[in-house]
This record gives C-alpha cells, sequence and structure tokens, in this order.
C-alpha cells in the first residue's frame, strides 16, 4: 500500500459523520480535540501490526512499551496530558509468558505517565495486531496548522537512531555500540514533557513518526507555509554518527524516534532551550518556515539544495505502512 | 481461542497503569466511565475481524454500519449518548467501490445519531481488520453491577434473529422469508434511545452480544447475584418463530442482534413498557434475579431446570471470539 493509497483512504474518511459543535480539531492532526464543558480533551489512536511496526522477535515488553509510547507522541505533540486508554487487541495464542512481559512494559509506562488502562476488547486472528486508544485534557493545544513564514524549525533530541537501531536489530547485530540505537527503536520515549512546556511558546508542533522531512512535509501542508531544512544542523547522535555516511540519512527519513518536531517565532530560542532543558531533552533549530505553496527543501552547507535519499520512513517490510 | 482464554487476557489487562480520581468505572462494563469537569463520559472500543465478525461476501455497507452499530451498543448499555469515533482500520487492499460503499454505511448511521468521525489510522494487513473508539456524554449511567434480588429481567426486541440470519446467509438462503433474519445480521439498531429512556429506571442493562444467556451470566457475575430465565418467555419474532425448532436456542444463546438485557424493580412494569415504546422498541420480562452466586438457570414452563443447548455465542468460525 503506497502512501497516496493511504492518503486516498485518509479522504474517505475525512468529514464522516455529523457535524458536531464540541469538535474543535477532526481528522488530520496527531490527535482531534473535543470540548467537555469547561475542558479541551485530545483523543488519538494508532495501530501496531507484528512484523510491520514491530519486528516480531522484538522483546515482549519493549513491544508493550512501544505500543503505548507511540500513542503518547500523539498527544506529546499536541501538548496533552495522559489520562486514559483503551486497547483492542489481535492475538493469534495465548502465551501467559508473553502476556505477562509485554503487560508489564505497557504498565510501568502507563504509571509513569500516570496513565490508567480503562477498557478493551480481545479478539482472536492470525498476526499480532494492537490498536490503541489515548485521551487526556489540554489546555492551549498544539495544533500542525500554527507555523508562520519566519518561524524557525526546531527538532527534539535525535532522530535517527531508531532507525539505524533497525537496520542493526536485522543484521543481527548487537555489540554495545549498536545498544543505544536498538534501545531508541524498542523503546521511545514520549515527549510528553517537552510538549506541555511548548505550549504558549511553540506555533506548531507534529511527531516524528514517518520521518524528520516527511513530517515536516505534514506540518507545512497543514499550515499552508514551506519549509527549508539544513541538513548539517540536523543533530547526530555520537552512536548514530557512528554508523558513517547513512546516519544523516537516518536522522532526515527515520521514523520510529517518536521525537518532536516544531515551529516557533525566531526570537524564542532561549525560552525554547530552557524550557526544554527543563524537560529533559535538548531541542535544536535545523531550518525555517517561509512563504509558498507546501513543500520541504533539503540545503547543504552553501545554502544549495540537496536531494534526500528518502522522502519518508517505510515500515520495513518494505511496503509502506 | 477458548472463553476461558479471553477471560484469563482479561484479567492481565485489568488494573493495568496508574490509578485515577477520575475513573468510575474502568474494565468489564459495556464501557468505561470517566469524568471531566461536571460531565461523566462513556468510553468503549470494539474490534470486528472479516470472516470472525461478519462474512466477507456481506455488503460493504453493512459492515460499515455493522462496526458502528456493534459499537453504538456498548454506548447504548450505558445510556449514553454518542459523540465522537475515531477508527484503526487495517486493510489488505485498497478498492475504492468497496470503501466508498463502506464509508456510506458508517455515514448514514453516524448521522442518524450524531455522530462525528473525529480520528483514525489506517494499516495495511492481510485481513480486513477495524476496531472503533467511541464515547459521549451520559448522566446517570446505567452499568452491569446493579441488579438486585427480586428485580425483573427484561430483554429488549427480538432476540436470536441475527444469529439465525447468519444461518440462512451461510446456507445460501435468500427468500423473503429469511430477508428480516439477514437483514438484523448486517444492520443491527443500536438501542441507543431505549438505553437513554432506561436510566433512573433500570437497575443493570447489558448489551447482548454474546447471547441472552451467556450475557445474563456476566450481568450476575458483576451484580453478584443468580438469575432464573423462563425459556417460554423469551421473545420469538414471527420470522424467527418460522425457522421451528431451533428458533429457541437461537433467541437464548445467539448473539450480534444488540439487544439490550436489563433488569428493574418488580412494580417499574408499566413504566418500562411506556418509555420503551417511546424509545419504538417493546420490552419482555423474561425472568427474575435471585440471591446467590452468580449463575443464571433456565426454567421450563413448569419451573423445572432446563438445560440450554448452547451457553454462549461462538462467532461463525467455530473456534470462539
Amino acid at each position: 500500500m503506497s502512501l497516496s493509497e493511504f492518503a486516498l483512504i485518509e479522504r474517505f474518511f475525512t468529514g464522516l459523520g455529523a457535524e458536531r459543535g464540541d469538535v474543535t480539531l477532526g481528522c488530520g492532526d496527531d490527535a482531534a480535540l473535543v470540548e467537555v464543558g469547561g475542558t479541551t480533551l485530545a483523543l488519538a489512536v494508532d495501530t501496531m501490526i507484528e512484523d510491520v511496526h514491530f519486528p516480531a522477535d522484538a522483546p515482549p515488553a519493549s513491544i508493550g512499551h512501544k505500543l503505548l509510547a507511540v500513542n503518547l507522541s500523539d498527544l506529546a505533540a499536541m501538548g496533552a496530558e495522559p489520562a486514559w486508554a483503551l486497547l483492542a487487541l489481535t492475538l493469534p495464542a495465548v502465551d501467559e509468558n508473553w502476556l505477562t512481559a509485554m503487560r508489564g512494559g505497557l504498565d510501568a509506562l502507563a504509571r509513569s505517565h500516570g496513565l490508567a488502562l480503562i477498557g478493551g476488547d480481545t479478539t482472536r486472528g492470525e498476526r499480532l495486531t494492537a490498536s490503541l486508544f489515548v485521551g487526556g485534557p489540554v489546555d492551549n493545544p498544539l495544533r500542525r496548522d500554527g507555523a508562520r513564514p519566519g518561524d524557525v524549525l526546531w527538532v527534539s533530541g535525535w532522530p535517527g537512531e531508531a532507525a539505524a537501531g533497525l537496520a542493526c536489530w536485522q543484521a543481527g547485530e548487537r555489540g554495545d555500540d549498536v545498544a543505544p540505537l536498538i534501545e531508541r527503536l524498542h523503546r521511545p520515549t514520549p515527549r510528553i514533557a517537552l510538549g506541555r512546556a511548548l505550549r504558549g511558546l511553540a506555533t506548531a508542533a507534529v511527531d516524528v513518526s514517518d520521518g524528520l522531512l516527511a513530517d515536516a512535509a505534514h506540518l507545512c501542508e497543514r499550515s499552508g507555509v514551506a519549509a527549508t531544512v539544513r541538513a548539517a544542523d540536523v543533530p547526530l547522535s555520537p552512536a548514530l554518527a557512528a554508523r558513517g555516511g547513512a546516519a544523516l540519512d537516518y536522522a532526515l527519513s527515520g521514523g520510529d524516534d517518536y521525537e518532536l518536531l516544531f515551529t516557533a517565532p525566531a526570537d524564542a530560542g532561549e525560552a525554547l532551550r530552557r524550557r526544554a532543558a527543563d524537560a529533559g531533552v535538548a531541542v535544536t533549530p535545523v531550518g525555517v518556515i517561509t512563504a509558498g505553496a507546501a513543500a520541504v527543501t533539503l540545503v547543504g552547507a552553501d545554502g544549495a539544495p540537496l536531494a534526500a535519499g528518502r522522502t519518508g520512513y517505510r515500515h520495513f517490510d518494505g511496503t509502506g505502512e
């Protein structure tokens, strides 16, 4: 299924059902926003399928962790506070040891974010498929559609580590040098604290699930702006930089790190760095927002456009999401 | 996967994550209840898998209808008002005609209940799998755990038609005599208006998804009571009665009609019938709640226990849910 086919499906389900006055933001962002009394709730869902979104031989605790982390990342991109989750789980068989470990990974991350699993549905199917619904309150939410020309484009943490970690995992590499990469693949950290700290300062935000360039394009499309990304400014972690020439491609096009990509006015840099430091993660300016049709241009140190090796992350079965 | 294995899985995921003061009701009912400001929200999820929960050759519009109907039925059993849905859809391929028809069925039912689809996630997988999350506000919710000895057990509408309809569908029967049964299989009516009308009168409620006897057992287990069901009082629709000797078994053990099974004090009968008539559906007293360990006893016209042909609905692949 190609990315354009996904766009087709998204169009099919946009605008479905009644129009409601309590829906502030529907399909097309990291989460939807609804108003309940005086409270805004962010609501999101993500599906993970064995051998599409995670290797079948991944440690089950990390599968539980990652299932929730991917969903929490959607809340992080809205600046929302995690509160509740419901799990729709399809399993080929019941393996108590596997379930115990998977539950443990999910439970630990849920507790660390004060989130309660409040319901679910279990069905039998050939392949492990898990859809998690998450919700929680948010004041002054971040959205994808607020970026303005002149804003600076920032990224949190170290993009590309998870994609490099996947390549190592599939190649059977398990050494100390690649351990940080594999850890990031299996146990991404949702940037909840950062997302909450960015409210009132960032003009737009998206989580990096498809890749830095691809998600920058999503943000630009929703905001009606263009972006220029400076390849030389994209931060490379020591573990990723040690992978040599492919490092930048992973950082530009690898998803699954669940960092935040966000925009802010040019004079907000000092405040952003301070708030991010309080949230426990570095942030790096990697580009600028410009006027024009939604597009992302990658430029080299001399300012001339570069061709990106890939334009977005494809899941590791090689056929897209 | 047997029913006991499902119970095992439910135990695995009960109590997962943090304890939150805003969660009034967690796993184990038709929906969870959370408090947001002064409003109670009911939140639920259900998964439907091709060839497990619906025949792959069912009309796509009816698949869209049924996916939402099954989820709305969970809200109906809580007395909640449908508001928002998020769809996690796994598809083997993109077929525009199929998607258009499926969307149409979903859209029509959503609009008729004032519900908006506000988000979703689409992934590729071998077999069509759809998990729908629904939510909406509820004052004075119905729950499974309020039945008391002396209460009367009621059922809405005509249980068993969908299960008989499935047998007809699988046997290739398409005559006018079985059309009402097949319609009920493909296009169940969620009892939203009835559920809302029962608030403040019914002491407990559950939707009939596994079968009348099985879901009566679920209600008894949550309420800590027993129930006696009088086989002769279980309503049989004309179309179902025409199926002969198997009709009662369908009505007792067939799921998928998504009727409501509920309890109310013995003196509430007249008020119940009036409210149900206003909601456009008949209700029938089929048994009584008694003190004792959670169990459901089926009795004949003479009051002597009968053996039920089956104790709960198994989905039509014959291996359970």
